[in-house]
């Protein structure tokens, strides 16, 4: 057993050892907070301000109209995209941004089940599906778990009652069981928001595919956090936001990733003309774009694109392995601060001890867990409160130091002694 | 005939009693511009930039999560969405603003449909519709005017066959005769974006109603220009952008209008956790929100959200039929210049002569367009070109003055001469 005195010195020691200690100073922080809610709304890094100053200055007030193509806004959608395909281990070209998440969870449901179905060509999982999986007609369902973020299982009922699929919602845990010749397609969140808990992906895309159904990822309590590699896994499509760990900014728009061989059947239900093959033709018929391309619906919106394109220049140089190991040495020392400082019994660990089974977030059932989140928050600790009863705190690890794990840790403590 | 002295004259003591001259101070122009591309992308404001970098610096590099609700992040689409009501004749609570036009436009087709088709309950026009209408079931087609704006057709395309009906494309002069009793949904340009003719709305929305068919407005190029009175007009449904006449900033979010009786019933397709009635609640199921709040989705991109709540700023005080009144003069005073000073001809205006006929904009065909729109941005004279052969020249009577529709005449004469 450590006191705070030996915690100290070992956060002290392990901040000066942190290869990712530098990253720090991306980012333009309050000196006197500790930010656990990066996973809710990430922190501000440097260089955003000027850059959006500069764009509504010269290239709005100055440029006007020739910005769309003299300053490269038109194409800003697959450019930042293309910046965050690396963290989320996508080759160039299979990632655009724009539009929310709820919308792009929408665009990837419908074309989803359009992909899986019959009267859009044979399902993409292969020779596996064909001996593996039943007639493709007989694909009815859209699979999605139960404790899923909210906006999925109602973005999925509605895609569902378009598309005359049936919505059947199965713990996560039992995701990848559940799958069969009935499944057209399957919504996944990588990371629980409530809980942590990372999703075996692997394990999900593996059934999926013995199936012929189709995954959509949800990315947004993974990117940034973890080494997603989407590419790797196979899976078809995924969504993320760019507001947490992405550090994009309030609202900063989403991203769809659509694996590069399924683009030219991606037929998603928001054919705006920025996804038209040719959209200044201004053709009557919609002719859908090649390449990623087809996941634009209309014009996005510039002010916050370039905010997330700045952001994302925090993440030069930065291996997402290196983010993952600080990521689960940070919470791992985080919980047993908490362990160490706070009375036996306030507090109760929700996610996965495992530091492999969880995302970048602790979440610790407490009473009067809204109360005391507002306690922690007056005194400089920001965190989450998730109704019924849980404080949810989630660990950035570009700009947190062992020391905010512990400064975390001790003034729970405190507001629960 | 006048000379171009004469012209220099009248457009001096025209600017001196235009009582919305002192507008323009509003605005942070380019001295050495005439900028008539406002109905493409809206000059700057004045105050934009500062908020927007108080928002970065402030609210999220310092308030951080908190703003949500501390500085109204939350609550700003339908605060917004209140600012911009009085410039379409909306009474307050039923704009909202977020995402594109192109997804507004799908919110709404689809919602429009769902009104009018019997699964979700009588269709809304009432009893005339009882006795002038067919069978409700009769209801098949989506009827779009067949020169829209090409995004428009693309998502009635898609809206269409997700509902199961039939998109028919007629003549916008033949829209209003064309409604029958097998319309379900008219889908409907205020003004065209390439000729710039206005629609006889209000013979649009009789016959509608006359038919029991639910109409969809687009004010894209309307809002802003002229009184569009959509309460007035007894529409159901409207969208637009605010990047044009109401000077958002590049892909500023467009807002969607329900009619405050429909939107009990006004079921939209996107049913983020925004459009929840209790989103914090995170229930597995979606129950809708009262009011217009139902026609959110996701997170709306807060630094986008903020530069159009600022740039709205710029309309305190403005009547719009004091905007509309100066639109008129100043586009007929732009014609009568061309008229004067360009080789006859060398344009053929394609706009309406008659004032009340168009939009804010004027449409001169013109052999080799394109490059006559290059040279003339050359020379400080920005305006569109639209293909194959139209230079469009928007007039934003906000900030433009009678002095710059005779530069632009001038200039256009040079290059033509």
């Amino acid at each position: 057993m450590s006191d705070l005195s030996d915690l100290t010195t070992e956060a002290a020691s392990r901040d000066a050892a942190d290869p990712l200690a530098h990253l720090r100073d991306r980012f333009d922080l309050d000196p006197d907070v500790v930010y656990l809610d990066g996973n809710s709304l990430g922190a501000l890094p440097r260089g955003v301000a000027e850059r959006v100053a500069e764009v509504i200055t010269k290239e709005w007030g100055r440029d006007l109209i020739r910005s769309w193509f003299g300053n490269g806004w038109w194409t800003a959608p697959e450019r930042v995209g293309d910046k965050i395909a690396p963290i989320i281990g996508a080759a160039p070209g299979q990632v655009v941004v724009g539009d929310s998440t709820s919308v792009n969870l929408f665009k990837a449901l419908v074309g989803a089940a359009r992909l899986a179905l019959p009267d859009d060509g044979p399902p993409p999982g292969g020779a596996e599906a064909s001996t593996g999986g039943g007639a493709s007609n007989a694909r009815t369902e859209l699979l999605v778990d139960d404790e899923t973020f909210p906006t999925d299982g109602y973005i999925a009922s509605s895609a569902a009652e378009l598309t005359g699929l049936v919505l059947r919602r199965v713990p996560a845990a039992g995701l990848a069981a559940a799958i069969g010749p009935q499944t057209a397609v399957v919504l996944a969140n990588q990371v629980d928001y409530r809980s942590g808990t990372l999703l075996d992906l692997a394990e999900l895309a593996r059934a999926a595919r013995a199936a012929g159904a189709v995954v959509v990822a949800d990315l947004c309590h993974s990117a940034g956090a973890l080494p997603v590699g989407v590419d790797a896994l196979g899976i078809e499509l995924a969504v993320g936001c760019s507001y947490k760990y992405l550090n994009g900014g309030p609202g900063a728009p989403a991203y769809l990733y659509v694996r590069a061989d399924l683009q030219s059947r991606f037929r998603q239900p928001l054919s705006g003309w920025h996804g038209h093959v040719e959209p200044f033709a201004m053709r009557t018929e919609f002719e859908r774009a090649g390449g990623i391309v087809a996941g634009r619906v209309g014009t996005p919106e510039i002010l916050s694109l370039v905010a997330l394109d700045t952001a994302l220049d925090a993440w030069a140089g930065v291996e997402i392995e290196a983010v993952r190991a600080k990521s689960i040495a940070l919470t791992d020392f985080f919980l047993r601060c908490v362990d160490e400082l706070v009375p036996a019994g306030a507090v109760a660990c929700v996610t996965p001890v495992e530091g492999a089974r969880r995302g970048s977030q602790i979440a610790l059932a407490c009473a009067d867990a809204e109360r005391v989140m507002a306690e922690l928050t007056e005194r400089g600790i920001i965190g989450d409160f998730r109704p019924p009863d849980l404080l949810r705190f989630g660990f950035a690890p570009l700009y947190l130091r062992y020391a905010d794990a512990l400064r975390a840790a001790t003034v729970l403590a405190e507001v629960l002694g």
